[in-house]
Formats: structure tokens, C-alpha cells, sequence
């Protein structure tokens, strides 16, 4: 409809903003760098394993690059098309703007390993390095639209979710101090103090349950036992605040979409269902 | 109500497929194929436990040959009459369509034992050709029409279901790669690399925790702790849309039940309840 | 009302059997009962414990000739006033019919330990007489109004709960020739049949995870990984069925009620919350 | 509005009281004492710790007397101020009313280790005493309206709470029994009375699963699978009872302040989301 063709910068804005898109779904360009932040942390998850990176040490040095040249070029580009954001301002805010917004500080971090590469074979760098490189990971979650529906059914929850993590924390807490105070002479070793009981009553309340540490007097696994049921009770109450948020977003998003379909004046042809 | 009596071929397939099946549930015949696939899963499973078979070759032997016999006839059975579903077509398009049809792909595989019987004693084929005859028991889900209620529910859901799984297959892999920093040096053997702490992850997000790995030093198991918690949201999520999608469907029913019961304009004189 | 006081036989049915009693609640004579059965379950299962029984025999004895002799007067009391349920038919045909119920053979389950005392210290079967004293336990169902609300609200979703344990059986048996085919080699004592793998299956998808059974091979932990997250989905469809059946059940309970108090006429007076 | 300023004792009777607070949130003086005690329960906790509190004995000398004091005087000053909830009545009855409350013990009972200090290195006195303190903890319930939230879902369902409770309890110990009477032989340790098999079976209908107790025999395994399978309805039944009450408690409160806001007269001007 526009009768002249839209700039490099602002084409690549479109394509590189995710609420910029027009089109449902992702754009190509988008569609591809997911795709690239997914082979790039798989690459980055098999190089720690020893026993695959022994004797393949030059395919992960190239690639590893080879990604990070590419997801460079991508972070360049966002800061030269970022003015596109705020066209009447001047250029230089629009992109400090973004370099120090979330993202644009999560794709400098997932990029440093680039940089840090040289330190030498100091084991905790190198690790920490491939950390930041799977961080990338993190970044998917900005493209996607249903990543969006999640958080407004957990945002429309806030209160009772945080209510939920403050009385499992107090749970927490006191089961600790019980097992301390009736098992702590009988296993100094893991229930000794506050915090050595609260690995085991994260294990219990979870009902993970490694199993490493456990009461062995009679007294401790009648309390242990008591705890362990009302870790139930823990689990119970998110799911059931989770439970009824997602079934009340998919139900307001049907009402929406259905309200979006009416006001558009005629039925696609879908079948009802 | 139809003068002429349907042929065999024609009665025959409507025995043996479900949807043409005019009565409320199974058919005949597929009543009693569905008896066979479980008496010979559990055939197929009590003769993989070599203090069972032992001394018993021979009733083995002979229930494989015999059940083995009767799933081919039913397969052979199911060629001859797929021509049915398509009347006007050639017939030998019905049944090369039914041939490489999921259905007919998963039947051949189930009898392939049969003929990899012969293969010698080579532990690992002979426990493979348990396994093909095993996934008879997937079968059975196309008899019911309760599998379709299953479906349809998980179906309705599919975008949720879809976000939660790569919502947890996201923490998955921050998880192990959170444990591989922190605890990498202490435990390499388990903790040694991302995918070695995946083992540790899965068994901790899914609250399973065997316990057969798990952190030792304190900062591993300050971070353990924060990632079990997490795994409850992860149990929590899925529980919350399937809870959902299961109370929508069954609603669904009961209103196109009692649609069809006004529709058909009597009441069947059943108890209210 | 009744101008005549009604018989000692109609007086002692209707304390006895839950559905005569008028009065919310239950009746004197069943709380009795009840308390009756908590106490002897109580002394059954202490009695079990040889450091607590060891010194004791002779209080322990006592109570159980005292508490079986109450139950057996009871017992009898019931073939007594069975004729009640039935005024119009011979009283040996609603005894006869009350003895062998399930109600009347669980009472006789029950009271069998008392005979089987003398058999001499074989400790099997003390122990399955101990067991028996507890299956009292289960008669406590029968009092309560609460059970029926329970009983109905899984009732009314049979279709589907009868559906999930089929899946889960399913479920159950393939991950279990799964791991059997995969990890048979590496582990024949835990892994070396399907029914031994079975036992692993069970506990982890179930999220139980005892951990004296797990797989140690690279392909077998992958494996198990999958299984293990879709043992979450196995806890999220019963879960998602019985929070839409309780929660159903609850509400048309509380619109049965709104309706009663309505049609009483006038509001108790009761805060609306 | 009120012409005269309320008195000294008046003023820190509102700043104290959580359903005086005209305001929304928390009083500024509650806010405080919230904090404090957070601080007060993390400084109890790490002073269990011996590698902490070693070297460190001044400092957590001091802040334990700092913290004691504030407590104290805050606890003196509650008492000063009880008064004014009952202003007609004599000042004596309502400071023992408050001193003999619930609230009033729960305080007095935290500050008690104060005094117990001096009691000399007994392990398990010191221990105590620390839980005492950590007992504070549950103070901070009083401070918040979401906590009333909580109360109120879990009231309205009450009789579905305690049924679930019982029938748990049910399938605990007749859990317990079976195991004793099948593998009581094989594991006496274990498994050898009613009270030892529960250790087991609690850790298996919870899904925690330590693994220090399983059992070995072929038919004991096939009893634990069933029981484990159980135990996923065991969580099924709260969680989906809780599912429903938060889900029911959140409309309301959504309907409640809807209505509120009706009321006011006019739309405070936020976004309808």
C-alpha cells in the first residue's frame, strides 16, 4: 500500500522486532537466528563433554566462530537499526537505549565468551564461558508470542504465587529447625545445624527425595513423616493456583479470539468443533 | 432394513474396523483381537524372565507359533478387505493404501518376530523382537473410543502443551548447565559436563531423584535446592493445562450428550442423578 | 410422632445402619463403633512392634479378648436386627442375606483373628491375623456420609479415570521393554527381564524414585530421561481428571444445598460468606 | 477529620494492629517488625551452623540481645496498648486477654530463649531454644491479608480436606500392614513391625522415595508397585480439591472487588488487560 519502499534499516527493524512483524508467527529472519541460538547451545552442551571434544577440538573451535561472527553481526545490526524504535529523537539514545535495555545486555553477556576464549585452560573460566554461551537460550523467549500468553497467566496470579512461595519458605524454615532440634544429635554430620536439615527438607518437601540424607531415630521419622505429607500440601497449592490460571488464559484467549473473529463480520469456514 | 445380506468381505470389515462399527462399543472380533494383544503381551513378558521360561521352552514355543498364526491371519484379513473403504476405487490401491498405512506399518511390525525367530541365540535381537511384539499393545488404542477422547482433550490444548515442554526442556538445560559450573570440579564423573548433568537434572526437575548423583559441596546444593523448587512449577504447569483441557472436554461431552438425549426427544427414563 | 415406641430390634437397627439414622451425622451407637475401631487398629499395629509388645503380652492380650468380644456382640446384634431391612420377608432370608454381603464378611474377616490365636507361634500367620484386626479399618468407610460424597465424585468420571490407568499401564509396560531391550546387557540382575524392569518402571514414573534400581549405561539414562518426564504427564492426567470431578462434585453439592434451604423457606440466618 | 489528635497509646495501638490499618499493605510499624524478624530468623539460622558461629561468638551474642530487646519492648508495648480494643471494659482484662492469646503466647514463648541463655553448653536445650526463636517465624501470618486468603480457600473446603486426610491415612496404614505381612520375613529391620513398615510406606504414597527402605522379595515389589500407583491418587485428591478452592476463592475475590469498584461510583481509569 505504501507507495515508496521502506529503508534497509526500517525492513530489518521489522524483521529483527518481534512486535515490529505484521505476519502471525515469527519472522524468517527471527525464525533463523532461533534456530542458530538452538544448534549453537547444543554445540556448546556436547564441547563440555570431554569424551566428544577429544580429537574434535578444531569442528568446535570453527564453529564456535563461526556462531559467535554471526550472532556479532546480529547484535551490530540491532544497535544500527535501533533507532527505527524512536524516529524523532536522535540516533545515539535510541541505540544506548537498547545496548543497555535486558536484551541488549543478555546478547552482550552470551557474546563475551568470544573475548574470554584466550584466558587459558583455567577449568571454572572455560566452564563459566560456555555458561554464558548457553544464556543464549534465554533470548528465544523474547521471540515467541505464546511465551508472552505464560507470563500473563502467571502475572494474573502474582499475589497468590507469591503467598505460595512465602508459606513453602516458612515451611521450609520450620521443618529444618524440627529435624535439627530432634535428629541433630544422631547425624551431626547432616543434620547438625539449620542450614546442613535444609537439604534434607528440600529434598522431602519437593518430594525429590535423593535419599543421601534421611532421620534414622524414631522420634525424627515420625516428624519426617509428618513433613513429607505436608509436602503434598506444597505441591497442592501451586498447582492449584497454576491449575486455575492457565485454564482461565486459554479461556479469555478464546473469548478474544472469537470476539476478534465476530467483529471481523464473516466465519473463516473453520469448523466449529 | 436392507433387503440383501452384505457380503463376507463386507462384514468382515465392518468387524473389524471401529468407526464402522454401527453399536455402542467393541465388535466382536475386535473384542476379542483385543484379549489376544494382552495375553500375548503378557506371554511376551512373562518368557523374558529366564526363571519363568526355563524349563517351560516348549508352551512358549508353541503360544508364539499359535498367536503369531492368529495375528497373521488378522493382518492377511485386513488386506483382503480394505477395499471396502473405498468401493469405487481398484482394489489393489485400498490395500497397498492399508500396507503402508500407520496401522497396517505398526501390524507388520508386531508380527516380524515371527520371522526373526531363526536369528540364533544373539541376546540383543531376540529382546528386540520382544519389544516389536510388545507394541502390539499400541494397537489397542485404536479400538477405543475413549483414545479419542484422550486425543482430542490433549489436542485442544496442543499450543499450552507445546510452551510447557520447551519451557521445560529450557530449564532442563540451564539447570544442568547451572550444576556443571558449580559442581563440576568436585564430582567430574557426574557433573563432569552439560549432559552428564542432565542425568542429575532430569531426575531432580521430575522429582523423581534416585539419588544416585546428587551435590555435595554447598554452593551445589544452595543451587539444587532452588532448582528442585522449580521443578515443582514444572509438574505444576502441565498438571494445570491437562487438569484444564480434561475438564473441558468432559463438559463438552456431557453437553453433547444431552444435546443428542433432547434431540432424539424422549428421555430414556435413566435416573437423573 | 408415633403414638407406639418402637421395638428394641428397631431401635438398635437404626443405630446401626448409617442411612436409617434421621439426624445428621452419625448415630451414638456407630461413633461408638467407630472410636471402637481407630483404638483396636491402634493396639493392632502397636502389638506389631516387638520392642513395645516384648513385656506387655498380657495387656495386649487382654485388649484384644475384650475389643474382639465387643465386636463379635456386635456382630451377632446385626444378624439380629436384619430382619428390619426387610419386615415383609422371612427373617432367615434377610440374616442370611446381611451375612453374606460385603459388609457382613468384612465384620466376619475381621473377627476371624480371635480364632485363629491358638494356632501357635507360626509367624506368617500372625502376622495375616494382625492383618485382618486392621482390615476393620476399611468398615470405617461404610459410616461416613463423606465417603459417598468421595465415591460419587470418582463415580462420575469412571470413563475417564478407568481410561488414565490404561494409559499408565501402557505406559508402564513399554517403558519397561524399553529399558529391558536397552539397558538387559549392562545390568541383567535389575534390567534382565521385562518384569524386573517393571519394578524400575513403577518407581519412576510414579516420581517414587527409591534409587536402588537406575540405569548406568549413556542410551539407557536417555531413555529413561524421556520416560521419566512422561511419568510427570502419567501424575498430571489422573490429577487433571479428580480436580475437575472434585471440583464439580463439590459445586453441585453446594447448589443441592442452596436449593434444600430455599425450599425450606427461609434462610437460617447464617452469614452469607 | 477527627479535630483532636488520638492519644500516644491510641496512635501505637493502629500502628500495631493489622485490621486497625485504615490503609492498604502494612502499617510502617509492622513493616519493621516483619523485617526484623526475618533478619532475627536468618541470624538464628546461621548461628546453628558451627563453622559460622565459630570466631563469630560476639557479634551473634550481640545481635541475639539487640534483637531479644526490641522483641521485648515490643511485646511490653503490646501489652500497654490492649486496652484500646476494649476501651469500656478495665484495662487489667484486656492486657491478660491478650497476654493469654494465642498471638500473646506465640510472642512470649519466642522471647523465652532470652532466659533459657544461661542455662549452660546442654546441646539439646540450646537447640530448643533457637526453634523458639525461629517460632517468630509464624508471627509474620498475622501480619498479611493474603494469608486470610489462604485460610479462607482452605476453610471453605474443609470437610473435603479432611476427608482426603482420612482416606490417606487409611491407605497409610493398610499400606503399611500388607508390607509387613509380605516382607516382614525378608527385611526385619524394616519391615518387621506395623510402625517400621510406615517409614516405608510414607515415603512411597508421597512420592518422596529415600530408597534406605525397599522392598527386595518378588512379591513384596509387586504389592509396592500397586501401593505406589496409589499413591499418585493420594496427591491427585488434595491437589485437585486445592486446584478447586483456589480457583473458587481468586473469582470471588475478583467478583468482590468488581463489585467494590461498581460501587465506588466510578472506573479508577486502569487498563482493563
Amino acid at each position: 500500500m505504501a507507495p515508496d519502499r521502506p529503508s534497509l534499516r526500517r525492513r530489518l527493524f521489522v524483521q529483527l522486532s518481534p512486535r515490529q512483524w505484521p505476519a502471525e508467527g515469527m519472522s524468517p529472519a527471527n525464525k533463523m537466528i532461533g534456530l542458530l541460538i538452538l544448534f549453537s547451545v547444543g554445540v556448546a552442551t556436547l564441547e563440555s563433554e570431554i569424551t566428544i571434544y577429544a580429537g574434535n577440538e578444531g569442528i568446535f573451535r570453527t564453529l564456535e566462530l563461526l556462531l559467535g561472527g554471526i550472532f556479532l553481526a546480529e547484535y551490530l545490526t540491532r544497535i544500527w537499526v535501533a533507532p527505527e524504535a524512536d524516529p524523532d529523537g536522535p540516533a545515539w539514545r535510541a541505540r544506548l537505549r537498547f545496548i543497555v535495555s535486558p536484551a541488549g545486555i543478555l546478547d552482550l553477556l552470551a557474546l563475551s565468551p568470544l573475548l574470554l576464549e584466550d584466558l587459558g585452560p583455567q577449568a571454572f573460566l572455560l566452564r563459566f564461558a560456555r555458561m554464558l554461551r548457553i544464556l543464549r537460550f534465554a533470548r528465544l523467549g523474547q521471540f515467541s508470542g505464546a511465551f508472552a500468553f505464560l507470563q500473563e497467566a502467571l502475572a494474573s496470579r502474582r499475589h497468590e504465587l507469591v503467598l505460595g512461595v512465602c508459606v513453602a519458605g516458612g515451611l521450609l524454615v520450620l521443618s529444618a529447625t524440627l529435624l535439627y532440634v530432634v535428629e541433630g544429635d544422631a547425624q551431626p554430620e547432616a543434620f547438625g545445624s539449620i542450614p546442613r536439615s535444609m537439604w534434607w527438607a528440600i529434598a522431602t518437601l519437593t518430594t525429590v527425595g535423593y535419599g543421601d540424607v534421611a532421620p534414622i531415630t524414631w522420634f525424627g521419622r515420625v516428624c519426617a513423616g509428618f513433613i513429607a505429607v505436608l509436602g503434598i500440601g506444597l505441591i497442592a497449592i501451586p498447582t492449584g493456583i497454576l491449575a486455575a490460571a492457565f485454564s482461565d488464559a486459554a479461556q479469555q484467549q478464546r473469548i478474544r479470539k472469537e470476539a476478534a473473529r465476530k467483529a471481523h463480520g464473516h466465519h473463516h469456514g473453520e469448523p466449529h468443533q
